[in-house]
């Protein structure tokens, strides 16, 4: 393929992607195929010689689409969503076409700089407390700033090795077996497997209130934390959920916070789904107390239009990241003094990442963004008043931004799962389950990106009786009326 | 942007790279801005409104473009080579207007499957050990396998992760704290900062022959294990270099893995550079043992034509792996018995990122890869063969397929840093240093793409004496004579 076959065939690319996003919400949601399909339709081997470019996309559309799940399907409700959008997308190409690296600052300067430019327009879009951007208000370097990793798993076990660093320096290596990290039993899967990874023997995962928006109480942790104390362990991280993966819950970090800074115990964030809605101030109350936090993380990749890898980090002193992660070989030694982001994280190198988040945010402005995160959460209202007021059906736990936990009234756990099995096997949505307070509960995850038009998401709940999905008259009615009142789909800059 | 947006804008930014692919021989290798001059260009916050695409590209041009260090130069000889195709970066196109997730298998049947079976291809090309396949010959599972990491970080500390658990397996948690992993003295640095986020105590750093190829000897790695057993540690990991990032060094791994397996130590090797070369029968010679590694990993970015970021691990046996990474919550517990990617690494999830390695394999065959791989060896025994003629250099170590470690011979080390910041700040070329045998070295890696043309790299000495890069008749000689022999560059299926 020389120079104007890429340009034949990546005009082509486009035109396939066009069309998928146009057919996407006509396909099944969860695919339908069983495992091992692949192998059947595959050689083997790589072939001898090399094959015409037009038989690959032929394959693709043959055999890798009946085995894709559609993340970007209208009627994708499970997990949390993954957005994509049409600027993200084209900050991809632009970056798989330079294909530079970052890992010191001389291995590419603008990979490093614009990933820390975009970090701080990004916090000062969420409200962050200006400690956690790279630069002070009269534009000198200050000791925070943020970094874009893989996932949301790659940040909290950056930050519990921060913490660990912090916690050990003067103390024998004994003591490493007597460290403990806290979360709730809200707390995302990666925070176990951040411990078993960084070897942190000890992860305290406490209980929540489960009648009240399963949050974890200051007081248990503040009970943990003495306890732990009095048998020689050493606390050394808390992390806090603000909108969890089960039910979006919210802990109250201002008190909790408190709690853990008393005892020197690292603050941590996990915000990864519900931090993009701080971009609209009236939705940031569940932040209040981050000037006490060490470490806040989001992914914009879950609500803010950006194509998935992309989980930001921002630390209010980057010190303890370095202390953790640094170790600066000969060959990898240059001359500029600058910011290194391979000591802020795993790898040692990474692409262009902030070319899309860049694309995003100038793209849509704030005010698009804004208007995108009020849609979906006023859609998601809609869905829970209409729980409500459905006998057959009720609430897990309160319904907050895009996602509304529900379940059968007064059905066994059979009959609940009976009900996502055959919704999920229809092709025409799909959600997951999750467990609430011993309770099979069915998670509906709303934001699934529609970059071009305003079709929200088809959440008419009829199809929970019928098994079969139908637009509904009335989330019409709701989508036009949401229509004339603002923008709700944010606009690109015209073009 | 609407979908008809996105297509216009989408041809453009092929236009654009098909543009930047033309040019960028004559940009300047290495960037020549400041520290924080990217800040100074652009506002302190995002938009309140959106801007027009065309503005963010005309940014692109004037205001990122002189931040990038091009590694895609013919005249970029710094690190290894990061390669790029357009196969690949259209690989990279439909991935993100795809943009679905793989975690577990459900999430996206395809994203796992057409990862497996893509590395059974790769595995096979390189001539592995059929153990370290997915599907033994007969096509049923085997108890093997490979995986795509982001980066040899992220693969070096999985299996430091799976040595430690399978270690660990049935100690008490203390002995958790004498737990040993080996390399040489030319293992990459990631190996030192697996050991520092795995909290493994004692990594140690074996001395190795400075007179004959920096590799280890197996009596110095027996020793240390005996030595290391008397003061009651525990040997758990080594960590073998098939071309190791100073020199491209080689350990000779069937003594040595004979060596460590007889103390029960999980034996990996890091080929990140030089894993490529094994697509190539006569080049495999250095590769002999493999059968006695847990695990093997490269990067195909480094030398087979696949976008950054894309490293292939496999291991003959995926348990140890699950042992030190799974953990499944409830909301991720899915009907189907299949394989889950995210317990083999660190993230949850990830990218469709088997996609553009199939594209490659497909577009370039068996047999456009090798030749690939055969003229950039072809190219660096050549340039070795001018700096052993000539008698301002010696060569610091032998030539090792693409890369070329040497210096000015009897010069101060002084001298070869002024040399190389000279090179350098030309903007001509760019080329790292690095220490051997305690003596400053200049590496000279060849290997860029160029992936329509037959360019292969400005390799011409000249430039050592005056600084100033010239074509070299030489060089464009001995470009015309491979020419003329068979197929040098990959052809990819005509279309």
């Amino acid at each position: 393929m020389d120079i104007e076959g890429f340009r034949k065939w990546g005009y082509k690319v486009i035109d396939f992607i066009c069309s998928y996003h146009q057919s996407v919400g006509q396909r099944p949601v969860r695919s339908q195929v069983e495992p091992g399909y692949l192998a059947a339709l595959l050689p083997s081997e790589a072939p001898e010689r090399g094959e015409p470019f037009g038989d690959l996309l032929a394959d693709v559309t043959t055999k890798i689409m009946p085995g894709l799940t559609h993340w970007q399907s209208p009627s994708f409700f499970a997990y949390y969503p993954v957005n994509y959008s049409f600027p993200s997308m084209l900050g991809e190409m632009l970056g798989a076409g330079l294909n530079v690296i970052g890992f010191s600052w001389i291995s590419s300067p603008a990979v490093t700089e614009l990933e820390q430019i975009t970090l701080d327009w990004l916090g000062k879009l969420l409200g962050l407390p200006p400690s956690f951007l790279s630069a002070t208000a009269d534009g000198r370097p200050g000791k925070g700033g943020g970094v874009i990793l893989s996932t949301a798993s790659e940040a909290v076990l950056v930050c519990l090795l921060a913490a660990r660093a912090r916690a050990m320096a003067g103390r024998p290596v004994e003591d490493q077996l007597r460290l403990v990290a806290y979360t709730s039993d809200q707390g995302h899967s990666c925070i176990k497997k951040a411990c078993m990874i960084a070897g942190v023997m000890h992860c305290r995962i406490l209980p929540t209130t489960e009648r009240d928006d399963f949050e974890l109480l200051p007081a248990v942790l503040q009970a943990a934390i003495e306890e732990d104390l009095a048998t020689g362990l050493i606390p050394c991280f808390y992390c806090a959920n603000l909108g969890s993966t089960s039910s979006c819950a919210f802990d109250p970090i201002r008190k909790l916070f408190g709690v853990a800074r008393a005892h020197n115990i690292w603050c941590h964030v996990d915000a990864a789904y519900a931090g993009s809605m701080a971009v609209c101030p009236e939705l940031r109350a569940g932040f209040d107390g981050l000037e006490l936090a060490d470490s806040f993380n989001m992914n914009p990749t879950k609500s803010l239009l950006v194509n998935w890898e992309c989980s930001a980090l921002w630390v209010q002193d980057s010190w303890a990241l370095k202390l953790a992660l640094s170790l600066t070989p000969e060959y990898l030694r240059a001359k500029a003094n600058a910011l290194d982001y391979k000591d802020w994280q795993v790898p040692l190198g990474t692409r262009f990442r902030a070319l899309k988040l860049w694309f995003v945010l100038r793209s849509y402005g704030a005010q698009g963004l804004q208007a995108y995160i009020r849609h979906h959460v006023g859609l998601a209202r809609w869905f829970a008043d209409r729980v409500l007021a459905d006998a057959r059906f009720e609430l897990a736990a309160p319904p907050k931004f895009g996602l509304v936990s529900f379940r059968l009234k007064g059905a066994t756990r059979e009959k609940n799962m009976e009900l996502l099995e055959r919704l999920n096997a229809s092709g025409k949505l799909f959600m997951v389950h999750t467990e609430l307070a011993g309770q099979y509960t069915l998670r509906f995850a709303l934001g699934s990106t529609d970059p071009d038009v305003s079709t929200p998401a088809n959440c008419d709940l009829e199809v929970f009786e019928t098994g079969a999905l139908r637009r509904s008259r009335r989330l019409q009615q709701l989508r036009a009326s949401c229509r004339k009142g603002s923008p709700l789909l944010p606009q690109t800059g015209t073009s």
